[in-house]
């Protein structure tokens, strides 16, 4: 500390190779190093302190040698992951910075726990709103459905589908994340997809009229199996394939016709798009959560060291709710 | 003739039983009955003649047990197949028949050929406006690819496209097809899919900047390689996807994630749904005909014996533009 500025111990979650298949934890490892708490003189970066740390899916997709996009690109290996989280600035060289939703965004309403910014009020939140409200036209009445309806998006879309009067059914991977969806969540019902033999079976249970919304969060069989039970001009929102993420193998689908037999509309979306009607969500949501209307559930780790558990809990289900790693309180 | 009502030989073609896998000539039967020439009196039904019908390859799907649809009913074996076509009313008991595009309507304009009415002027020509000005939102300079390109839809695709300033591209089964796209129909580029070993690669080497809007005619390794090309916020307009017609096993696909790596559309229609829009279509369409603008690529064969082979012919992409039949000249 000769030069007066102290200096701290900064971990890293760092990559270790590009991820095939299902990604483990020994894909990542934790170093500490140390970093001055100071920004250089006439920069003007963030010195930023790290509170708490979103877990998503999509990490695996840049955890992955990426082509054909633009809304994705690759880790490097051997360098830190990064994602959203919610952090305290502890030094700034940067006079008044802008506010950019996608980057940094200064947070204005801390009478909610700061950790919703991982989720209900970050990039999760935003997702579930475009992903519903602006890529689909829900209406009253409407049968929707959603996959992986626990997951930090999901219980949202849920929730949101609820407040505009559908009728609103989730699949989950655990008898607990049934329970509380119907019991916690508000959904009219839910079935855990690894106890049905049949999911064309538990779709026509459960919609037998069919499904006019569909939020897609995993894909596979669970997307083929819906394509036969989606009501004519039905919509599905592609939010995302989480069963693909990890295949290497193609995945086989028997029911594509249904695009034309039920003149389906299919729409892939990124969040990134939509981060200008960040403030508009903001106005809508926020009262609802304090007026209790919206609940949102979280799943908090602790630590850094168990970050790289965490991330790969989130394709076995491990999580129940939204995955957050609490770095630091304060 | 005891009634003094002239019998004529009604000839029919027969479908033997349910159709799984490619289609097949003995599949059905052609028979040979008589008819009265008059309708029962107080009937409002009408008599026709066939003059010219209609081959496509949804014909296929109506041949199969078909679940999970509200487009398409089966054809029950036993019955004869049933289609679009052009025919003379002899007989009429029904004093001035409502115009009702989907199941009869009366033809004003004889000068051009009748046999456009099952083509260019009928159900292909519909769903090429639809599919492509109503699925899709067109606009000058957009990149269209166009499979199936010589097909009945896919030629006038192609030259809606050329119409309003888009670069197209057009994939055909034989280089007789490929030379009549760039020679006869105006498009850019053509390629012949079966001389690609890679259609990733023969994709990029068309579309070096990805495309934006692909009328989707076949499915199968087609979208799959097509996925991987598409521009952010491109669009798919499912048509047809003959390549999963005649299949019994799921169809592999790797490159879903497109959908969302470049916030896709993919949207399934029928034109049942745009025939109130026939007469904007006519009022487009006749001119452009007439001042030779649009020309029409038929494959005409002659007899209703001829009806089996030129439907199965379709699946193995024998015909050369659209499938007619011609029963009689008049």
């Amino acid at each position: 500390m000769a030069s007066g500025v102290e200096e701290v111990r900064n971990k890293q979650v760092i990559l270790k190779d590009y991820v095939s298949g299902n990604p483990k934890e020994s894909d990542m490892y934790v170093t500490t190093s140390s970093i001055k708490l100071k920004v250089p003189q006439g920069s003007k970066a963030l010195l930023l302190k790290n509170l708490y740390l979103s877990c998503d899916p999509y990490l695996r997709i840049r955890m992955d040698r990426i082509q054909g996009s633009n809304v994705f690109t690759s880790f490097t290996p051997g360098s830190p992951l990064s994602g959203f989280g919610v952090a305290k600035v502890l030094d700034s060289g940067h006079p008044e910075f802008k506010e950019e939703p996608e980057q940094f965004f200064k947070i204005h309403h801390t009478d909610v726990p700061l950790s919703y910014y991982t989720g209900l009020l970050g990039m999760p939140g935003m997702t579930a709103f475009a992903g519903f409200h602006e890529v689909c036209s829900p209406k009253k009445g409407d049968r929707v459905f959603i996959s992986a309806a626990a997951g930090a998006v999901g219980q949202l879309v849920g929730q949101f589908a609820k407040l505009m009067g559908c009728y609103v059914v989730g699949s989950v991977g655990s008898k607990e994340k049934v329970d509380l969806l119907k019991n916690k969540l508000g959904f009219d019902e839910a079935f855990n997809y690894k106890e049905e033999k049949d999911l064309d079976a538990a779709l026509k249970r459960h919609f037998p009229e069919g499904i006019d919304i569909y939020f897609e969060n995993v894909g596979g069989k669970m997307l083929d199996a819906v394509l036969l039970n989606m009501r004519p001009h039905g919509q599905i929102s592609v939010c995302g394939l989480i069963s693909h993420y990890n295949l290497n193998q193609p995945q086989g689908f028997s029911n594509l016709m249904s695009l034309i037999y039920n003149r389906i509309r299919m729409e892939g979306f990124a969040v990134f798009d939509y981060f200008h009607l960040y403030p508009n969500f903001l106005d809508m949501v926020l009262p609802y959560i304090r007026e209790g209307k919206i609940v949102y559930l979280e799943d908090i780790t602790q630590g850094l060291e168990s970050a790289p558990a965490a991330l790969v809990g989130l394709f076995s289900g491990r999580n129940v709710g939204k995955q957050v790693v609490l770095v630091s309180h304060e």
